[in-house]
Parts: structure tokens; C-alpha cells; sequence
């Protein structure tokens, strides 16, 4: 049983926090952007410090590899993006990243052996937040093995085209041309040449701190439907119109919203569900509106949750306060089960090392769901304090951080004996 | 008891509408526009062609008047607005102008005796869609005689630098300078020049088309309060976080929402309240949202409705499914009533020309309600078609119209004979 070290993981995290520091707390680090690249070679020369091999792909992805005693047998990898959300904070994605690097520094330290080749891996371009869509190289990378109604918004050449968000002339293509990290496609993550891949990452919820666990033993990453919800009524006058005569879709919204959380607090405790975007028209004070347009996403592990919830939005009423009710099905995605052997690694790891840990699942999305398509695969979460995640706030302490670094290590070392 | 002419509002209609005609049965006719300055242009070649004196005010506002036989007595003006919101109707505003053309075209033919001179008058810029504020010219000339809480909104300075919304380089005091029709400060409609002021204006509502009534006898302007309610949550990740310990913004203000509806609903039925807009953060459907901000605007007669209206709202929950809600005013405004005189006027022509009638109030704002500061005014209503308005399905017939016209002569020659 090995552990990973506290000093160094601290050192990565306050080193990699400077890269996109947004001057309040978090970062601002868009993929392939001039911030993610410091990242990136900050990433190089620690690996190439301790000796790793470093390659890359067509999609950018970061390969930094300690060979194995056996270095034809299929590797196993770590790895997660060292992309941001607009203000985000210092943990996401780059934890799984720092996490892989403290791994193979303690490998390269403690002269640990192992047959396999390892390596810790950055993808390119989870977030999307610059260039959309988000998970964009798993998407690519994995395509191949992609169920059809999610795999059709990750075809290569679309992702080349995808505009940057900020300057609509600048493509994702030429960001990976200009970004010096564009490598042959035969260097991408493959199931003939890996084994498994294995994510650390930050919980981006409030159940492992709010039951005192140290590690979350990721079991699945949650099947969930999004639905649009449309309300069209009549827009007049607000001076004008008598309320008797009015056909107001904000008032049909806000009453089916309400039904909704009627009827689908009624499900399981687990389901999740959000109403996060709204569009009014005309959005005018003066004007009753005439058409409302909100999503709701819902999430449980288990299909006939979600099948009860796609009845209780297909039940819905399809007139209310005067005003034609209607939905449209945006997309759906299953249940991802992570690989069974990998997650007994990891479970474990943790109990050899003592720390607190449960089962949980994923609730959002990670490169590792689209990589369990592909080829064995896990994650690992940490606490994320008060839950938050995408937001400034985002914290996980370097103990924290190094315990999930350590999971890792003996979960990756496990494989390894296999 | 003179009638005018249906043939000639019919001509006037037709010829109007085709000033900014959008192609789908209404119109974009902008403030200044070329569009605007068409309608102008017609105006003033068909006033010139009775031998009405044309004159324009530093606002650009227009009149053109028929001199009366004692024509040093205080004259009296007949307006309203020739320009629209974007994709308007054909009758808001410059039915007002066409009836009060079409007054001084029947004194013209029919060659109707009348002591005092009478104006037809266009306001401009009444609807501060391309330069912000609505009611923009009749602020700025009855300024001296605003109530102060509405006044500061029309300072002759901040107008002139008014910027358009489409385009910020452009400003109204640029278009001003560039229409041709900026005239002499001391040409403003003004107390001491004028006795009375008229606006024929279509209702905007439904009251009259559904009690079967041919004119509106306008008594008022809705006093009105306006306020924003905001409901502020935690932003967290709509798969991550399980309902318990959700903060939803969104949730919280649809409460607020039906709360506001059962309350209000126990006021006097003639109150109208409308939520027009809201503002939602992050507005991303797998966000939990943190902020709402939302309009609410109400409006009725009596100043005891609207106080009760205010009470319901401060005593609204300060706390609701775990988030904070504040509330805003945003700006109030008295009820404007209209003057006795003139509304009697407009009463008994009403009844001589034997069109079904009633009193009616006006939700909508209108130049006359600033007008009614300064001087005695009052308005008249004709029937909306379905109560549409600031939309192409805005209908009133051709008969309607003319009635309208009928009803406006009339009164304003009882006016005269004063």
C-alpha cells in the first residue's frame, strides 16, 4: 500500500490555480486557450522530469507514459481535462490531471514497480465552454463505440468547424493547429493498446461531505432525459387587457412547473430534476406574454425511474389558465455502468488505506462516461465543499485531493497485478 | 352635428399603412425614420392642400392649423403619435393623427364655422421603440408641469442624447437635426396658446368590442405601480445535487408567482397586474439558478387598490423553498383623470350621434395623459379588434374610424362654441 504526497500534490494544486487565475479565487482556463497551454507545459515538464514519455494526438489529448517492466502489454491510464467554465474554480478536471502526475511522481519517487506501461492523460477539451460541445475529444476518440443518438454530435469534422463562442472567426481547428500539440491519430487512447482508464475528479455535489466520506466510489454515471416545455398563450396589453380575457404563458409556466415538482417529488428521493433555462417572449414588462419555453432535465440510475417521469411530463395538462401546453423530447442518455473489476480496485484501495468512503454515481457528465464505451473504466470522486462545482467557490483541501490521489495510485497498482 | 367621412378615413388608412409596411399586414414605422418622415410628408401636403398653416416645434412635433374667425382666442389641438413599435399595427398612434386630418378636412369641405383656431398636431416619438423613452416629445414640452418623480425621466439634454437601440452611434438629437421638421422652441403646444387638447386613439383592450360599444368615453389613466421581485438560491449542478439540499431560485419565484395571482385575485376585479419579464442566472438548463428577477406591474383607478396591491406584495414570504426574496419599486404614477369639460364634450356628441357608448379608462400610457398635466384634456376610444395592439393582427374598421373622427369633430366644435 502506497500513499501519495501532500506537499507535492499542494505545490501542483497553487501551481496550476496561477494559470487562468481570474484574480477572485478561480480561473478562467478555455481549452487550448493561452492559459490552458501553460497548464499543458507545465504538465510536460514534470512528467518529462521524472523521466515519462510524452505524445500526443490529432485531438491534442496529452499522453505522458513511465514504462512498464512488460511495455507490450496494454497500458493503463489516468487522466481527466485541464480546461475550465468561464470562472471556474481550481479542481475540476485539473484534480484528475494533478492527480495522474502525483501518481507517477510517486511511482518515479518510490521507484514503485510495475509491468504495465502508465500513463497520466490530458483531454482536450471537456468543457466546451469556448469550443462547444462539451467532452468534445472523448467524444471523438470514443466515437466509434458511441451509441448512434449520442455519437452523431461528435463526428471529427463538425469539431474541427466549432466556433469559438467569443469570436465566431476563430474555429476549434485552428486552435488545435496553432496550439503545437496536434500529434497523429495512432496515438489515440485505443482498447488494444490500454487497458483501462481510471478518473479522479471532484464530487461536484454535497453528499460526500454532507455524510463525511473521504472517496466516493463512482459505480455509474446517471441516465437522464431533457425535455423543452412550451406554454403559448396571447400577448396584449398589460394596461389594456382585463385579467379575465388574458391567456398569460408565464402564469401557465409557473403552474405546470409547479405540478411537475408535484408529481415527480411523488417518485423516488434519488430522482433529480431542474428547470434551469427559461425563454419568455416578448419579455416585456408592459406586455402579457404570449410564449414560454423551459427545460427540464431529470436524472435517477435506474431507466424505470426516468420511464415514470417521462409519463408524469407526458401526463401533463395540455391546457392550462387558457394557454395550449405542449413538450418536446431534447435528448435522452442511459445509465453508464463503469467496469466492475475497476471499481472493486478502487473500493479496495480505499479500504486498505482507511479512508470513509461509499458507493455514489455521477450525476454529470465526464470523459470517463463516453471512454466506458470504448474500454474498462472507472472514476474516483473527492468531496467538494458545500457542493459547489463551475463557480469560484469550488474546494477540495490538499488532503483531500492527496487521499484521492492515493485511491488512484493502489487502484492503477492493482490493475497493474492483474 | 356633423359626420365625417368614411370614404376619406378609408383613403387615409390605406395610404397611411403603407408607410414602413413590414409586408405582413403592419407596420415598422420608428420615430424619424424614412418611414416616419413619409407619414410626415402626407401629412403635411394633405393639410396644405385645405390651406392649413404648417408650423413644427424644436421636438419636432407638427401642427398644422385652420385659422378660426376670432383667431387670437387660445386655439385647440387635436394628436396623437404617426410612429409604431417594431411589427406594430396600422392604428396605434396615427389613427389619432388621421382623425384629427380628417376633422379639419371636414370643416374644410363642409366649411364649418368655428371661432378659435384648430390644430392638427403630431406628437413625436410617443413610442421610444429606436429612442428610449416612450412618451418622449410630450415629456419634454409638459415637463415644467410633471409630478417630479416622472419628470427627471425627460430632461431636454439626456432626449437629445437619447441613443438609437439598434444602431448607439445614432442619437435623437442627430435624427432631429436631420428630419427637416425641428422648428422654434416657441412653437411648443403650450397654456397659453391652446384651451384644449384631444387624442383620438384606438382602446388597446377588449372592453369595448366585447360589450358591443362603438366609442370609449375616456375618463382616465391608470394610476399604476411597477415593481421588480427577485428570489436569489445557490447555483449548483442540476446531476449532482439532490433535491434536499437544493436552493432554486426558479422554484422559489413560481411560488412567489402564485402567491402574487391568489392574492391579487382577491382585490377589486377591475385591477390588472401582469408579470412581463424575467431574468434568469445562469439560464443554463444544467444549472440550478441562483437569480431571478422579475417584473410586476399593476394598475387601477383607485389609489386605495394600489396600496393594497403594495401591502400584498411587501408582505410577501421573505423566505420560500430556501431562498431569499426581496422586492424593488421600480416607479409608480398617479391616475391621470381627464378634464370634465372635454369628457362631457365627447359624452354628448357621443349621444347626439347616437353610437353606443361608455366610460372607459385607459391601462395604456398616451401623450395626453402627460398633456393632462398641462393643460385641459381628454381622449376617445374606438373598438380593437380581438384587443390587440403593438401587433399586425391591430384592427378597427374603416366605420369605426370615421366614428371616432365624427365623435372627435363633434366635441371639438362644442369646445369651440365655449
Amino acid at each position: 500500500m502506497y500513499t501519495c504526497s501532500e506537499e507535492r500534490m499542494g505545490d501542483k494544486i497553487k501551481t496550476f490555480s496561477t494559470f487562468g487565475d481570474a484574480g477572485h479565487g478561480g480561473i478562467t482556463r478555455y481549452s487550448l486557450s493561452p492559459e490552458a497551454l501553460q497548464a499543458r507545459a507545465e504538465f510536460v515538464k514534470r512528467m518529462e522530469a521524472i523521466g515519462a514519455e510524452i505524445k500526443t494526438d490529432d485531438m491534442a489529448c496529452v499522453y505522458a507514459t513511465l514504462k512498464g517492466s512488460e511495455p507490450d502489454l496494454p497500458g493503463i491510464v489516468m487522466g481527466s481535462h485541464c480546461d475550465s467554465v468561464k470562472n471556474g474554480g481550481n479542481y475540476d478536471g485539473i484534480l484528475g490531471v494533478m492527480g495522474a502526475m502525483e501518481v507517477l511522481e510517486t511511482i518515479a519517487a518510490e521507484k514503485i514497480p510495475h509491468k504495465h506501461n502508465i500513463t497520466a492523460m490530458i483531454w482536450t477539451n471537456e468543457e466546451g465552454s469556448l469550443y462547444p460541445p462539451s467532452m468534445m475529444a472523448s467524444g471523438v476518440l470514443c466515437y466509434d463505440y458511441l451509441p448512434e443518438d449520442i455519437r452523431y454530435k461528435f463526428v471529427h469534422e463538425d469539431m474541427l468547424n466549432s466556433k469559438s463562442i467569443l469570436d465566431p472567426t476563430q474555429t476549434f481547428g485552428a486552435a488545435l493547429e496553432a496550439s503545437g500539440y496536434k500529434g497523429p491519430e495512432a496515438n489515440r487512447l485505443n482498447p488494444k493498446d490500454y487497458k483501462a482508464m481510471f478518473e479522479l475528479h471532484i464530487e461536484q455535489g454535497p453528499i460526500l461531505e454532507a455524510e463525511n466520506n473521504d472517496v466516493g466510489v463512482v459505480t455509474c454515471v446517471l441516465g437522464m432525459i431533457c425535455y423543452r416545455i412550451k406554454t403559448y398563450g396571447q400577448a396584449d396589453h398589460a394596461g389594456t387587457t382585463p385579467m379575465k380575457y388574458r391567456h398569460d404563458a408565464l402564469y401557465a409556466s409557473a403552474k405546470i412547473l409547479q405540478y411537475l415538482h408535484d408529481e415527480l417529488d411523488k417518485l423516488d428521493p434519488e430522482l433529480v430534476y431542474t428547470t434551469g433555462e427559461i425563454a419568455l417572449h416578448p419579455n416585456v414588462h408592459t406586455v402579457i406574454p404570449d410564449y414560454v419555453d423551459f427545460s427540464i432535465d431529470a436524472r435517477h440510475e435506474d431507466p424505470k425511474v426516468i420511464e415514470q417521469v417521462v409519463k408524469i411530463i407526458e401526463n401533463m395538462p395540455k391546457e392550462i389558465v387558457g394557454c395550449k401546453v405542449e413538450y418536446e423530447p431534447a435528448w435522452t442518455r442511459d445509465t453508464v455502468y463503469f467496469n466492475e473489476e475497476l471499481v472493486g480496485y478502487v473500493k479496495e484501495s480505499v479500504e486498505e488505506l482507511g479512508y470513509s468512503h461509499q458507493r455514489i454515481n455521477s450525476g454529470a457528465g465526464h470523459d470517463a462516461q463516453f471512454c466506458a464505451y470504448m474500454m474498462p473504466t472507472t472514476m474516483i470522486f473527492v468531496p467538494s465543499k458545500d457542493g459547489h462545482s463551475h463557480c469560484e467557490p469550488e474546494f477540495t483541501s490538499v488532503q483531500q485531493c492527496t487521499q484521492g490521489a492515493s485511491v488512484l495510485l493502489n487502484a492503477v497498482l492493482k490493475c497493474d497485478a492483474k
